[in-house]
């Protein structure tokens, strides 16, 4: 059964999960858009950068702006870009690349070798990578990150929750958490297999200051997992101290991490239409070290962009296409995603609406949009409910398969996140990691092998009879299908009799049970304490 | 705002829901065999009835069978079947066909006139439909039905649940129900605009008789819903008693259900490979007068299946050709559709395993069957869960989306099942009724006009700005954006003052006021007494 080895085996934890993989989509994505239509999306988007352009609130960036050639008003801060100038920036990105982990087991890869086309975009004008080429990051990916892909297969990857205020678990409700109960949360991203990356800081640790508490959440990250972990962005301070720390852990120097990127971190537009300091200094930072700008305008359709899913996906890409072309400036060959947020106001109450059937819509098309510009995609698992109930679900399932099957290369907040992203979830995440475990099993292709048309086995067994303990069935019996982590098979009366537990009870106990089983992945002596060293230090230099 | 006309306005009854309207899918259904796959999928299919055949229990189908030439064994029961009768009689079934409403604004259309070229099947002597051509059904689908469908589109029909043996809500748990409670869910079925047909009886009424509670079902049906409304097809007495109280109540006369049927079916093989007795004479009663057989295999790999979806879908495929054979030489053009229902049984415990990743891919991969053999294709909304918790609403929702990007023109039991198909909830009812919306406006394509791309507005709101107010956000304040039914976008305290409700609260107090909301609709009062007249005679006949 060597074909079915990595399947729901049990891990180093008591709790049966799926062991750790790359994931890719081997099926092609859903088009809720034609080619056309894709076109004119981007068309849209440079015509609004030529004519209305962006706000650059950080002067360096107008000056740098400047002297690429792009028309800036000091006075309004507004900076417009000729569609040449974006178009050369844009094909200077790479298409893919990878991301190192303290385990080179954990490396990820980000977009899409077949994304490297670009010269289909448009305009005859437009320069093509290989006719700019100076970059030698790209230069690099083209080559080297994506060898690892079957064609026609897109890698996905799932990162955890990250940034909300607030944490909740069944036991305590929802409350400010704490560094401990962080560190608790990171050591569930660090044991769950499907989750890929963790998410730049699942909450905020309240018991912790302000200005320092970056400091002691990369700490964190790197001793309790060895996955890859998101840089949290806000300001060049946090962005640089992200990169210092990630070069001690991997016991590289910041040389190596531009050969291969060791981090990403989610660059905010303050949408519409403008790009604030902080956000500008983490680029500022993250671009000239090689590492990953994950640009995610925050478009809600009705409040920071038009009431409409075309205005809305026009102005995203615009947002993103001026960042892309600030990243690249900044450092030729940047490592940029196309991110989404996009979805819509509820119209009677003004506030937020997520996972519903325009986040979508727009998530579909976003992918095809960041496929046609050649960048790696980025989407989200959103809802807006307030507890772990049905809505929490059916939310999180639109945003994913909108996510999937518009073949983003990273699912961010894939699990954990609730109320909108104002809390990080201990039962959510329980929940999601059982979604998204479905989902990389639905993404395994049906096998037709002989064995597998099982066609002897239809003739054994005949009609009216059984299959329960043929041999063909119970060759497979540990392995043939998806076995869940929360989800229940049990009948009613059985049901009832346990406790009528639902969905959230049951994740309720496999967090703990998980808990308890973690077991910290090793760390050399020297490395922690280089860390130790730093945060202790940049503590005193901050304070 | 003509083009928003049919968005989420206020309906006759008080709940705010999206307009009663036809569906179709513009998107290309997901791909998850390559072409060669579905056709070894086939053409094991069409071997295993040549070598092993299938067993079919009522005499009088065998002797039918072996008349047109299939090879019959009575002592075993088996019927083989060559690949050509076979391919002959598949040429026969019509690719798509209309259902009669009792309200004419409510016929449906189900299947897709893409569908009829079968000639690409595979082998070289097999017969297309229009070699064959001798019936006055297929002939009349082929240029009748599918006038109205966009090219591209693929008609899209939701039903409510049918067949369970229980009924749930919040206040009074789970229980054998009555027909009083029935006679209430078909209320919510009628109210409902997203639910297209009724499915045949949502739970059993347990205070009646069970010979002739069927009487009381089709004759609560044509009272209380001007739906399309599925038969109850256990059985030749059942499907006769259907049929005629179809034409009372449409006031037509059996031709006239020839020309469009009014009633669908399904119909179980007992799989493995078997057909039985009460099945065979629904079959027989439904194909010679019309009305549409939806054939669907039980096929649980691992137990009534191999434990491989390849092998399940090879099964799946012989059983609904063998009974589309069987169907069509009762009655050449015969309506059928090609059912899936194939899952998996979880294998620590031998219980069914639904809504799971197998079940996703194994709809996909039956839409992509039905469709080269030119069938109109069935497919379901199922879970396991035993509440309506996160995993009713994940494991619906892994259901609804194989479902319906497998290019199901009927989704089956889309609105109303829980815990395996035992108990129809009426809470699940309504949180199924608003993912189902859900997938409505997903399918609904994204607008690229020049107002929709927005650019004035964008120009006009200027970066840091934002879009409430604007008049091109005024224009569309109404119905720009999905307005869900029970799904709450309150922020966390909002919510936690109101009560904490989770979707199934909120869903238990929307079911409440529906039904208090409910109108019947109008029927003439000597169709309404012909009915009565005519379950009481079949009731004294029955006893």
């Amino acid at each position: 059964m060597a074909r079915r080895s990595g399947r729901t085996k049990r891990s180093i934890n008591a709790i049966a999960q799926l062991e750790w993989r790359k994931l890719t989509n081997p099926y092609g994505p859903i088009k809720v858009l034609d080619d056309e239509q894709v076109q004119t999306i981007i068309d849209s988007a440079l015509g609004i950068l030529e004519t209305s352009g962006m706000r650059f609130l950080e002067p360096g960036s107008r000056t740098r702006l400047a002297g690429a050639g792009a028309d800036v008003d000091e006075e309004s801060m507004m900076v417009r870009f000729d569609r040449s100038l974006v178009m050369e920036q844009l094909a200077l990105a790479p298409a893919s690349f990878e991301l190192r982990a303290r385990n080179p087991a954990r490396h990820l890869t980000l977009g899409d070798s077949h994304l490297l086309a670009k010269s289909a975009i448009g305009d005859s004008h437009l320069l093509t990578k290989e006719s700019v080429g100076d970059s030698h990051l790209s230069a690099q990916d083209a080559i080297g990150d994506c060898h690892l892909m079957g064609v026609g297969d897109c890698p996905l990857n799932f990162a955890s929750v990250g940034g909300p205020a607030f944490v909740s678990d069944l036991d305590k409700g929802r409350r400010p958490g704490t560094y401990a109960e962080m560190c608790d949360y990171l050591r569930l991203v660090q044991s769950l297999n499907i989750i890929h990356q963790e998410g730049g800081g699942p909450f905020e640790a309240m018991d912790l200051p302000a200005e320092t508490r970056h400091l002691d959440l990369y700490l964190a990250q790197h001793r309790l997992t060895d996955k890859n972990c998101q840089s949290y962005a806000l300001g060049g301070v946090r962005a640089r101290d992200s990169i210092e720390m990630a070069c001690i852990a991997l016991g590289v120097d910041r040389d190596a991490l531009l050969e291969t990127a060791a981090l990403l971190a989610i660059i905010n537009t303050n949408s519409p239409m403008q790009l604030d300091i902080p956000m500008t200094e983490a680029v500022d930072e993250l671009a000239a070290a090689g590492q990953v700008c994950c640009i995610t305008p925050f478009t809600l359709a009705g409040s920071m962009s038009p009431a409409t899913l075309a205005g809305t996906l026009v102005q995203q890409t615009a947002e993103v296409l001026a960042v892309v072309t600030y990243a690249q400036i900044v450092k030729p060959g940047a490592r940029v995603m196309y991110g989404s947020f996009a979805s819509n106001v509820d119209m009677r109450s003004g506030s937020p609406a997520l996972g519903t059937p325009e986040y979508t819509k727009c998530a579909l098309a976003s992918g095809q949009i960041a496929r046609k510009l050649g960048l790696p995609f980025r989407s989200s698992n959103t809802t807006m409910s307030n507890c772990n109930d049905a809505q929490a679900a059916y939310e999180s399932q639109m945003s994913l398969w909108g996510s999937v099957m518009g073949g983003a290369h990273l699912v961010n907040h894939a699990a954990g996140w609730l109320e909108g992203g104002l809390t990080a979830s201990f039962e959510k995440l329980i929940i999601d990691a059982e979604m998204l475990q479905m989902m990389a099993e639905y993404l395994r292709p049906i096998e037709l092998s002989d064995d597998e048309l099982a066609l002897d086995a239809i003739a054994e067994v005949g009609p009216g009879g059984h299959h329960f303990g043929t041999a063909h069935t119970l060759q497979r019996y540990e392995s043939a299908f998806y076995a869940p982590i929360i989800s229940s098979r049990e009948n009613f009366e059985s049901w009832q009799e346990a406790g009528s537990k639902d969905a959230a009870a049951r994740a309720n106990a496999i967090w703990k049970q998980m808990l308890k089983d973690y077991e910290q992945p090793p760390l050399d002596a020297a490395i922690d304490e280089a860390l130790v060293d730093y945060v202790e230090r940049r503590k005193q230099e901050i304070k």
